[in-house]
């Protein structure tokens, strides 16, 4: 039997259109494969509708429209591929009204019908996972009965978390059936896993060992679609392979773009062990750039803007977005504003324009002292005195935000903005000011890490990847001039991070604790590190939960991001 | 038996602050019913933690302090009433390491030990709720065998939803058991609930209502606890009571307010009906004032601040949270800030002086012409035009904005934010700009709702709760020239918000239907709404999804917010 992988990219909740990217998938599986269409194409977790749709699925409409979508599908599949069946994820209404009313579940489309044949049994509700709040877990594994080649086979059929069983893999196991487990007796020849499994550090190699396990458990190979594509705050990053009972890699689909491939159950490949992704530190910094990359493009596309803007401040951390957002959208779809203080150093601005320079994208230049002088007169009588302190030091930052907010609405751009997560974590950013934007790019990056990749990013290891993205002409991208500089906001003479905060080599590990461990500052204290450190870190962390709420939405790229998956009160203690 | 109903306030996540309150709750029963203590003090959902305790449920400090909070309020509770037990909202870990790992749970506490000995059944995971993501279900229905002035009770015990299973009266019906119906064969001679239920429109006629369904299936008495004060987002409103076995309503607790009520088994009072909460409109806007008022009162007290600061215009929505915020902290604790423009109608800057004047509030006044040349001046160079249309409309916001920051920042006030539902739906709000501050306090009342309970505020019917909030100085509070005047932002000239607009009377219909019942437009213009202006509130609605996410928390006050109840995707269609 011959199965065509489709790893596609949806737009959530466009039922009609996502059914139509579908069958352009399976056209060009028509074209590739003429005269031997393969007998299944395989297709990504709830892929007619893109994941997570969110209340879209409490939408009646939306509900309408993939009963539509699924009569769009089979007519098309009778064109385009009549012999082949698809396997899309879509959901199944319960028959009654109770709460939840839905199956996460995957409907098996045919030329001349569809229907359900598999639901999910194992539902993620923890992080930014909500899905107890629109699905009812199903209370069996599915098996389906697929005759291909004049041959019948048995295919066990998983979606996503299904497959995530194995204790020694995962940090945490969710309560319920082992879907594995109960498709032993079952005696499946083939089990398919349609997922949509956001991207995450080391994550690619903890899915092939999932399935490893699963196709060693169930002595049969193991198909893994996953779905590709950013969706607001989440990057999926594809990767979609086949595992042979063995355990071993038998195909590999690329990472962070769309993408179809074929496996065959009679012409066997040699194969890689499971565990051999590359897990070089090159490896990894690569992975999680194309990731930051795929967020943005995919976030100003499903959007609609055709520019992005930044503001440049000759530091590391509007550097990196700018590069990202080049690779992203190209030097012409992207705009960077250069706003000076009294407080800007000299090198600030020229290391800006140069940076800009090698990125070819175009900058413009908005000095921001008349303003500070403007705020400054205005507020005074107000106030009974000028601004000081940190107000002075918002003030200026909230010049910048309203100008780059201007520009972009007079100008209908993107704002990206440009904060990382160690200042979010501690609250070192100006609500309203350095945190505006529609995209926080790198808001789930320490600065540490910040540093890594940047200084990867300038490193020979990855010039295949600048190659790929046309940033090769100059030797450095970044530049040491911005590598080396001291961290500052320059909100005041003089002024460096570490004049507030521990140096980020102490300060990211704690906040690492702090934010993905919950714990506690008793716990870090007795873990050994500074008392004094610690108790001014959390309560700087603590504190800053007002700011965060209201922080635009994080590209997640670890396993605890601000988000949508980070959900702690504000009044509290 | 006496059993005595504890309505109290707790802070989220302080445990030992929380387990402290509750033993002053104690004393004051102990010095209430010297020498006739009653047997048993019942207590809300969670009342250890404060509901919801959202993340703060992954913590292990946390957990840990609950331990430690359990054998302070045993050991107090020795000294405070030695013969009495003590029901506990508490989360009980679960002895495996899977996900979910905590049971929602209530502890019998007493003067030597203290035990679990209930856990809930059925877990809302909807709206703003997101109980499995932390609590696994009980899958039977707790009994306590409890001996009081030397007779055996069955106590049958619940904790909230469990008693939400009356397809008549809810919205939607959780799937999973009927917690009432199981307990018909334990035969119990008392039903008990702790909740934590968020205040709404007509719910505690809803609440009433489903404790009388349960006493009379049960055929005894039903003791209903439910938490108040106000947590970020979500206000509780108390009014816990208790119904006879008929379904009547044997004893009333306020709404809005902690308190200590006490029900004895053998001195039944005659009771009301229980579906005869004063429904009228009049008692209708008085619970939601009070509700607004109990939630910005407590989000400020719980997050330490002194006082509050607002933008006043003039029009309708700033003069109701100018009142609102009065009422909650008292005309010393707030600051209105005007900031007219050449755009401002004399009227605005007089009516909101008049109106500070008669709630007794200080106002402070900074034109903002001179920050708007500058930002023109600013900007033109870089834009190759001057700032205009939303553009410029955008910048006369984000200024305000700005300056309420600075005047908050450097005077540590708590901002409030002014917009109501109706614009943070279509967009008709600026982000970064009037939508700034802390909390959103009429975010969930719709223009026509505003003006409503504007009217009701000036009528004779709200003297009594005026009074009773030191606001009966002036005949009129809101007043006749703010009730009557066009609506507009007045960031143009002769700007009327009917100019962009449907009149409210239409938009807030379309717009309910859009949120709460997720309708389409296509369903609206079925229904016979005019279809261009669906088509334009649609998209509009549609649009402004980023523009929500970086909202402050809003008071919910509706069946359907915006804020953490409300999740749509942004990137889709």
């Amino acid at each position: 039997m011959r199965i065509a992988l489709a790893q596609t990219n949806p737009l959530v909740g466009d039922l009609s259109g996502n059914a139509k990217r579908l069958l352009e998938a399976c056209l060009k599986i028509s074209h590739q494969t003429q005269g031997t269409p393969p007998a299944l194409v395989v297709s990504p977790e709830l892929s007619l509708w893109g994941y997570p749709p969110r209340d879209l699925l409490l939408s009646p409409e939306h509900l309408q429209q993939q009963s539509e979508a699924l009569t769009q599908l089979q007519q098309g599949l009778r064109h385009a591929l009549p012999q082949t069946a698809l396997l899309v994820g879509m959901v199944e209404p319960a028959p009654d009204q109770q709460h939840p009313r839905l199956f996460n579940a995957a409907a098996l489309v045919e030329a001349n019908h569809w229907r359900v044949v598999a639901r999910k049994q194992l539902l993620p509700t923890y992080d930014v996972f909500d899905e107890s709040r629109y699905f009812r877990p199903a209370d069996q594994p599915s098996v389906l009965s697929f005759e291909a080649d004049g041959q019948d086979w048995r295919l066990g059929l998983t979606i996503c978390e299904d497959l995530w069983v194995e204790d020694a893999l995962q940090a945490q196991r969710l309560m319920g059936p082992d879907p594995v487990e109960n498709l032993i007796l079952e005696d499946v020849d083939l089990l398919l896993n349609l997922s949509a499994s956001p991207y995450g550090r080391s994550k690619a190699s903890i899915r092939h060992q999932l399935a490893a396990r699963a196709a060693q458990r169930l002595d049969c190979p193991v198909i893994y679609v996953n779905q590709v594509g950013g969706n607001d705050e989440l990057v999926f990053d594809g990767g979609s392979f086949v595992v042979a009972a063995t355990g071993e890699v038998e195909l590999q689909l690329p990472s962070c773009r769309e993408a179809i491939a074929y496996w065959n159950s009679t012409h066997r490949s040699a194969g890689l062990p499971a565990n051999t992704t590359d897990s070089s530190e090159s490896a990894d910094h690569e992975q999680l750039f194309q990731a930051l990359v795929l967020g943005v493009r995919d976030y100003a596309d499903k959007c609609g803007f055709q520019r992005a803007l930044l503001g440049l401040s000759g530091g590391i951390d509007s550097a990196l977005v700018a590069v990202i957002a080049t690779a992203a959208l190209g030097a012409d779809r992207v705009q960077a504003l250069l706003m000076p203080s009294p407080w800007s150093s000299i090198g600030s601005i020229d290391d800006a324009e140069a940076l800009s320079k090698r990125l070819g994208i175009s900058t413009t230049t908005v000095p921001i002292q008349g303003l500070m002088h403007g705020f400054e007169a205005t507020l005074t009588p107000a106030l009974d005195q000028a601004p000081s302190g940190v107000t002075a030091e918002n003030l200026q930052s909230r010049i910048r935000g309203t100008l780059l907010m201007a520009v972009a609405n007079q100008q209908g751009q993107l704002l990206l903005s440009t904060g990382n997560k160690s200042e979010l974590a501690v609250g070192y950013c100006t609500l309203y000011g350095d945190m505006n934007g529609g995209l926080a790019v790198i808001g789930d990056l320490y600065k540490s890490t910040v540093f890594s990749l940047c200084r990867w990013l300038d490193s020979p290891d990855a010039m295949g990847c600048r190659k790929k993205l046309g940033l090769l002409e100059h030797d450095d991208l970044i530049g040491l001039e911005i590598l080396n500089k001291p961290p500052s906001a320059e909100l005041r003479p003089d002024q460096q991070d570490s004049d507030s905060l521990p140096d980020y080599a102490t300060l990211d590990p704690l906040l690492k604790d702090l934010i993905e461990k919950h714990s506690s500052g008793a716990q870090l204290i007795a873990a050994g590190h500074d008392a004094a450190d610690v108790k001014r870190i959390e309560q700087l962390f603590r504190r800053a939960e007002f700011k965060r709420r209201q922080a635009p939405p994080v590209l997640k790229v670890s396993q605890q991001a601000f988000g949508t998956g980070w959900r702690l009160p504000i009044a509290s203690r």
